[in-house]
């Protein structure tokens, strides 16, 4: 089958990989029918991951069940399904605790970006949709496996609540995703913190109230005006740096709350300033297979179109240019199709 | 009056001061009834707190009104009142929040070793008892102004739930207090860890089901095995030093919460470690105002008694003895009676 390798920094290829197989007997195959190119992917990259040996790539994906091990009984080859880039059992403590991305037998996928897929876990991690969707439904469904996913977790991790006021820290796939999930929640106002036209008009599509340009100090200023001098119930911080993640805290209203779904990378939380801010604060890979039936739900049933942050579909020999074009920020997210 | 002053670490002296006066219309004055020495107190006494210039000292108090600013209109002379360690005037966006101890006019508190008291915020900070209460509830009610409040604020923070595990970190005051606290918010398992014989029996007391006395990976792994292996629902960290706050984010589990409220020295929150623990965190100087109504109503039936944590009594002249006896550790709590 054909497969996404990266060899080093910038250096993306599609090659000629083997087909994967079952290895245990809780695993699936599905022949994927789309897949994408995340935001961290670009860690890699940029070179601010550093790619040691060429690796395949992509954890994003629905498709169509083409075998299943003995232990997979309540899926069959054929069905549709969507999943999440971390595999779950779905019945470890973890996992009825809700964070199935902390499941105690969890693997982060990362052979994606490729014709066939072997989805450990399969039982608990792929949801099968009614029938095979419509095509224009792909993308959403396919947003839903992370971005969209990733979002909503980052929405209720910052306990947005009917009535109340967000703000979205990042405007990448995952912020205007963000923006959707603080909507559907009830939030009366969200700020998009953005600098970027074409996102700023998603954004307001999505559902943002306001939107705001201004950065570090300047931009907490803006919000304390729009949040009745002391910031916001709710920030979703979804960059990852140290400086999106002192945006957000700072924010945040005392007794706010900040759900934060950015990797963190070389970011330290002074505990003091947490201390006197009173706002709480909660972050993690999003653990999307809480959410995927009700947000499939939402995307079928036409609530919710999150597969609009595809700006750019390929087809999936062309994925360099899906990173590139990402990389330039001449695209929000790249679809690929095989 | 006679009121306690710092004049360097280890010297603490009761001297003749200045009566306390209405400054604000919304002042108070209180003839204190009981005060008593805080942990918090000690961290001057030690030196890890610069002392500059003698100042007095002192956060937590009961007392009798004397004297109201005109602005106080709903409190008169002669009535018994607890106050918070924060003085709030309970009418702003963060105390219609819940969080009384970032009101836009707070101040702390830090006169209330003495005599008598003035309290700015006087009707938003004060909650009077429907009549005098008899000498055995003082200790509890004074308890209920910082460390019994800020215990039960823990708990909330942790969200501590009806069934579900708790670990105390710390084996203080406020330690032992959220003991309490958890007890009352229906934890079913709740963990004490502590090396001290008179603090576990305490602990004991006051609803706890376990004693956890190793620290470190060892006092991780002890609290994983009484916890399905994954950790706790709720941790209450109590002390305030990074080895705390470590442990603290170590025996939560995967989507537990950790409730912070000692005071953070030093402390630094890694977050990429936070990312990937799915850990939620709040802490913050508790809003002890919030609390009060309730806590004094669980104090006057006798349903919780935290002034147990006052193991030593002392008058107010005997103040250094009773801070000499905490830095030693040979008492809890040290009460203070004018």
């Amino acid at each position: 089958m054909r497969g996404t390798v990266i060899h080093a920094p910038g250096e993306v290829r599609i090659e000629d990989c083997d087909d994967p197989k079952i290895v245990q007997s809780t695993d699936a195959i599905i022949r994927t029918v789309a897949t994408c190119v995340c935001g961290s992917d670009l860690w890699a990259y940029r070179g601010i991951e550093a790619v040691p040996e060429p690796h395949p790539m992509g954890h994003e994906y629905v498709g169509i069940i083409e075998e299943v091990g003995r232990d997979v009984t309540a899926l069959k080859p054929g069905q549709f399904v969507v999943g999440s880039f971390a595999t779950s059992d779905n019945t470890c403590p973890n996992c009825r605790n809700g964070f199935q991305s902390s499941c105690v037998h969890r693997e982060f996928m990362s052979t994606c970006q490729a014709e066939y897929i072997r989805i450990p876990n399969a039982q608990g991690t792929l949801v099968a949709t009614p029938d095979r969707p419509a095509d224009e439904f792909v993308p959403s469904l396919l947003a839903t496996s992370d971005v969209m996913g990733t979002g909503w977790y980052a929405a209720v991790a910052a306990e947005v609540r009917p009535g109340g006021t967000a703000v979205v820290v990042g405007d990448g796939a995952v912020g205007l995703c963000g923006v959707i999930a603080a909507k559907e929640l009830g939030a009366k106002r969200i700020i998009a913190m953005s600098r970027h036209a074409s996102r700023q008009k998603l954004a307001l599509d999505f559902g943002a109230t306001d939107i705001v340009t201004e950065r570090g100090d300047d931009g907490i200023a803006r919000i304390k005006d729009l949040t009745e001098g002391i910031g916001a119930d709710s920030v979703l911080e979804c960059v990852g740096t140290p400086e999106a993640m002192q945006q957000a805290l700072r924010c945040a209203r005392p007794g706010g709350n900040v759900g934060f779904v950015g990797v963190p990378h070389d970011v330290q939380i002074p505990g003091e300033e947490l201390f006197f801010s009173h706002v709480g604060l909660r972050g993690g890979p999003a653990p999307v297979r809480r959410f995927l039936p009700d947000l499939i739900d939402r995307v079928l049933t036409g609530r919710i179109n999150p597969g609009r942050v595809f700006d750019l579909t390929l087809p999936l020999e062309q994925v360099a240019e899906g990173y590139k074009a990402m990389d330039e920020r001449r695209a929000i997210k790249s679809l690929l199709l095989p």
